[in-house]
C-alpha cells in the first residue's frame, strides 16, 4: 500500500494516520450546538441510575428525572382510546376482537383505508396522510371558532421539533451581515438555539420580563431587532406560547401587538404552540396566533406569514415516543411551499404511528361514541392533576427563602429563580461551570433530583434559574419540592 | 402603523408587501435539492389516481406505483410476529389475551421493561433504547461470523435516511476549494445528492460500470477523486450495496479494494447496506463492510472510519411507515462520537415503534419459539417471491428490443437501459424535459405505470434508463413488464 506524501495522508509519529473526522475537521456548526435538556446533567443522571442498580450507596434511592417534559416516563398512563385505535391499526386481526369498542374499530378502519396497502407499514405521502391532514384542519377550525384551515397548508411531522427545523431551514440564507437572524425568547427552549447553530443562522435574543410573569414586551422585541440589524438580517420571530421553560400564557392583546410588530418589521412568525392544551391558571386562555391574525383582518390576515406547530408529545396525551406533530403554514408564498414539499419528500414520510395518534388527538370520540365517557374522564384527570401540580409547585417554591417562582400558567415547567451566594458563584467559576450548573449538579448528586440549569435556556446576566417539570406524580411532587427547597437552603448556608 | 422606508419594508405597486420568504430570499441550498423518487412524475401519478376516482376515462384502470421501494403499498403482508409484538407493546392490556403467542408476549414485556414508564409513549434516550442497541449488536455479530459489535457504537434512527443525513452533517465543512466533497455512485439513490445539496457539500460522482453489471471499479474511484481534488476536499466515500437503483451485489474482493482505496486516500466510508437481506442471484452473497474491514486486519481494522446503515423499511419486512433504522460507526474519533450524540439529542429520539420493529428484525424468533415456524415461512415466502420477480424482470426486459437490463442480483429495483429514438430526444428537449422523463411521463399517461427516469439517479451522458421496483405482486408483474415493453416499442415506432 503506497502512502502518499502531502496533506492527504498525514501519518502521526506513532504510525497511525490521523482520523478523517476529528473535532478540528468536523462541521464547525455542529460543534457549536448545545442542548441542555439532554446535556451533561442528564448523562450524569444516567450514570447515577446505573450506580444505584449496581448497589452503590447514595444519599437517595432513585433518580427523579424532572429535566424533560416526558409525562409517561413519570408514570402518566396513556389515554386508552388512543392506544386501542393504534393497536387495531398495527395488528388489524384485532378488528375481530370483542374487546375493542366499536368507535375505536371504526377509527382504525378509516385510517387503514387511507394507508397505502391498507397498512401502517407503507410510506405515507411526505406531507402526511391526506385524511389526517383533513382531520387536523377540522380540529384547527373548531379550536379557532370556525376560522377555516386548509388541509393543504398542514404538514405532518416527526414531532414538532422536526417541523420547526424544516421551517428554519427554509429561512436560512446569506453570509456575514446578510445572514438570517431569528428572534427567540430568552429564556428559550434550546431546540431553537441548537437549530440556529446547526444552520449557521444568527440567534437574536429578546428577553421575557420575569418581573411581569415572563411577559413579552414589544419594546424589548424592538430593541433586540434594532441591535441585530447591525450584524445580520433578522427575518423570523419565534414565540413559544404557552411558554417553555417559563410557563406563561400570552394575553390576546400581547399576541396582537406581536403580530403588528412582525408585520411592520417584515418578520416571518413561528408560533410554537405545542402546549395549547396545557393551560391551568384561572383567567388564562390559549389564543392561537392563526386565530388572532385572522381576526385582525387585512393586511395581517391576508399577508402576514406564519407557521404554527403542534405535537402529540405534550397536552394530556404525552405520547413523546411516537414522534407525531404538525405545522400549519399561513400566507406562505406558493413557490416556497412547493420547495418545502420537496424538502420533506427527501425524508420520505413522518412515522405513520405518530400520524395515527395525531389523528386521534384532533378527532377524539364524540359525545355519542361509546368511548367518549372514558376518554373524557382520562383526559380531564390528567389535566386536572397537572393544574394542581402547577399550583403546588409555585406555592412550595415561593415559601422557600431565596427561591422565587412565577405562576405556572401553562405548559409543563416551572422556571424558578434561585439566589446563589457569591462564594458558590466563585466556586463554580473555579470549576469552569455556570453557577446554576454547579447548583444543579450538586442537587443531583445529593438528592437524585435532575433539573436543568437556567443557563441552558438563557437568562439575564447575574440571575440563576433551573427548569423543573411539574410531571412527577402528585405523591412524589410535594416531597420533591420540599427536598429541593431544603437543599437550596443548605447549599446557601454552605457557601455563606 | 408606520411603514418604514428602505429595504425592510418593500411595498409593491398593488399595496401588498413582498413576502419575507420567497424563492429569491429562501435558503439557496434547499432550492438546489432534487429528489426524483417523489418528484413531478409521482405528483402526476397522484393526480391521475384522483381523476380515475372521479370517473375520468383513461387508457388504464389503475396507477401502478413502481417508483418507490414500498413493499406493503404493493400488497406485501406484514410479518405477523412483528405486528403482534408491536400491538402488545402499544396496548399492554393485550398481554392478558390468549390470542397472542407466548414468545411475542415475552418479547413485548422485555421491551416495555426497557422503556421509560414501561411505555412506548416515553422518549427513549437519543441513541435508542439500550436493550435494542444490544440486540442490534448481537445481530451484527451473528451476521459477521462472530466479529464483535459494540452497542455503544450503534445509534438507532428514524429510518436509514435520517442516520445517513446525520453522518453527512458531521462531515461537512470548509468553503470554496476546501468544501467537503463526498463520492457517490452514479447511478445513485437521490437521498445522497439531495442531502449534499442541502448541506452545501460537493457531490463527487463515480460511475458504476453498466457493461459489467454495474460493477464498482477502483480506477474509476481514483479518476473521480483526482478530478475532485481540484475544486473541493473529498472526505467521504458512499457505497450502496446491494445497489440502489442498480441491484448489483458487490464481490468481496471489490469491497476489499474499496477499503484499501479509502484508507490510502483518507476517505470516511459510508456503507448503505439497507438491502442486506435482499440478495437473490445465485453466487451472490452479502458481505458487510464491517466484516471485510475487520478481517483485513490492521491498519484497516483498527483505523479505517466506517458508518454502516440498515433499516426496517426493506428486507423481507418492508415496514417503511415506521421509520426504523440504525447506523453502526467503526473507528470513529471519540470526541466526534460525543458530538454526534449531542446532535442526536436535539431531535430527542427516534420513533419508538420503529425501534421495537428493529428489535424484532434483529432478534427474530428462535427455532425453539412457538412463533418460529410461521415467522420463517412468512419470511421465506417474501424473499422467494422477490427472487422470482427479480429474475422475471430481467428476463422479460431483455426479450424486448431496445431495452437492456442487468441482472437484479439484489435490492428491489431493476434499472434497465432504454434506447430512445433521436426524434424523441429532440421532442423532449423542445419540451424542456430530460428524454427519459419524457418517456416515463408518456408511459404513465398511457399505461398508468409509474417508474422513475434514470436522470433522477444519474447516468452516463447520452444513455437513458428508468428505475422500476420488482415489488408489484407476481400476477401483476408479468403483464406490467410486457405492457411496458410494448409501450417502448410503440414509442420507438412513433418517433422513428
Amino acid at each position: 500500500m503506497a502512502l502518499r506524501a502531502g496533506d492527504h495522508s498525514q501519518v502521526a509519529m506513532n504510525g497511525l494516520k490521523e482520523k478523517v473526522l476529528t473535532l478540528d475537521t468536523m462541521n464547525p456548526c455542529v460543534r457549536r450546538v448545545e442542548y441542555a435538556v439532554r446535556g451533561p446533567i442528564v448523562l450524569r443522571a444516567l450514570e447515577l441510575e446505573q450506580e444505584l442498580r449496581q448497589g452503590v450507596k447514595k444519599p437517595f434511592t432513585e433518580v427523579i428525572r424532572a429535566n424533560i417534559g416526558d409525562a409517561q416516563a413519570m408514570g402518566q398512563k396513556p389515554i386508552t382510546f388512543l392506544r386501542q385505535v393504534l393497536a387495531l391499526c398495527v395488528h388489524p386481526d384485532l378488528l375481530n376482537s370483542p374487546n375493542f369498542p366499536e368507535d375505536a374499530k371504526r377509527k382504525a378502519e378509516r385510517i387503514l383505508q387511507a394507508c397505502g396497502g391498507h397498512s401502517l407499514g407503507a410510506y405515507s405521502v411526505s406531507s402526511g396522510i391526506q385524511l389526517i391532514r383533513e382531520d387536523v384542519a377540522s380540529y384547527i377550525e373548531r379550536r379557532d371558532g370556525g376560522i377555516p384551515a386548509d388541509p393543504n397548508n398542514i404538514y405532518l411531522s416527526t414531532g414538532a421539533s422536526d417541523a420547526i427545523l424544516t421551517v428554519l431551514k427554509l429561512l436560512v440564507a446569506g453570509e456575514g451581515p446578510t445572514r438570517t437572524g431569528v428572534l427567540i425568547p430568552i429564556p428559550q427552549y434550546p431546540l431553537y438555539s441548537a437549530a440556529l447553530a446547526e444552520l449557521n443562522a444568527v440567534q437574536v435574543d429578546y428577553y421575557l420580563d420575569e418581573e411581569r410573569a415572563w411577559a413579552l414586551d414589544v419594546a424589548e422585541l424592538r430593541r433586540a431587532l434594532c441591535q441585530a440589524r447591525d450584524h445580520c438580517c433578522p427575518r423570523a420571530l419565534c414565540i413559544i406560547n404557552p411558554g417553555n421553560p417559563t410557563g406563561q400564557v400570552q394575553a390576546r392583546e400581547c399576541i396582537e401587538a406581536v403580530i403588528r410588530f412582525a408585520f411592520e418589521e417584515r418578520l416571518f412568525l413561528m408560533a410554537d404552540e405545542v402546549y395549547q392544551d396545557n393551560v391551568y391558571a384561572e383567567g388564562s386562555q390559549f389564543h392561537s396566533f392563526k386565530k388572532v391574525l385572522t381576526e385582525m383582518g387585512p393586511p395581517y390576515a391576508t399577508q402576514q406569514e406564519l407557521a404554527s406547530f403542534h405535537s402529540v408529545s405534550k397536552g394530556y396525551m404525552g405520547e413523546c415516543g411516537f414522534r407525531g406533530g404538525y405545522v400549519e403554514v399561513v400566507n406562505l408564498d406558493a413557490a416556497v411551499q412547493q420547495q418545502m414539499q420537496k424538502l420533506l419528500s427527501v425524508r420520505l414520510c413522518p412515522p405513520v404511528p405518530g400520524q395515527v395518534l395525531l389523528s386521534m388527538v384532533v378527532s377524539p370520540p364524540a359525545p355519542s361514541d361509546p368511548s367518549f365517557a372514558q376518554f373524557q374522564a382520562e383526559r380531564q384527570a390528567v389535566l386536572a392533576e397537572l393544574a394542581a401540580k402547577a399550583k403546588l409547585t409555585e406555592q412550595v417554591f415561593n415559601e422557600a427563602p431565596g427561591i422565587r417562582c412565577n405562576p405556572v400558567q401553562g405548559a409543563m415547567y416551572s422556571f424558578p429563580r434561585v439566589q446563589l451566594p457569591p462564594r458558590a458563584v466563585q466556586r463554580a467559576q473555579e470549576l469552569g461551570l455556570a453557577p446554576d450548573m454547579f447548583f444543579c449538579m450538586r442537587l443531583l448528586e445529593e438528592t437524585g433530583i435532575c433539573v436543568v440549569p437556567g443557563s441552558g435556556f438563557g437568562q439575564r446576566e447575574g440571575t440563576y434559574h433551573f427548569r423543573m417539570t411539574i410531571l412527577p406524580p402528585m405523591e412524589k411532587l410535594r416531597p420533591l419540592l420540599e427536598k429541593l427547597s431544603q437543599f437550596h437552603a443548605k447549599f446557601t448556608r454552605e457557601y455563606s
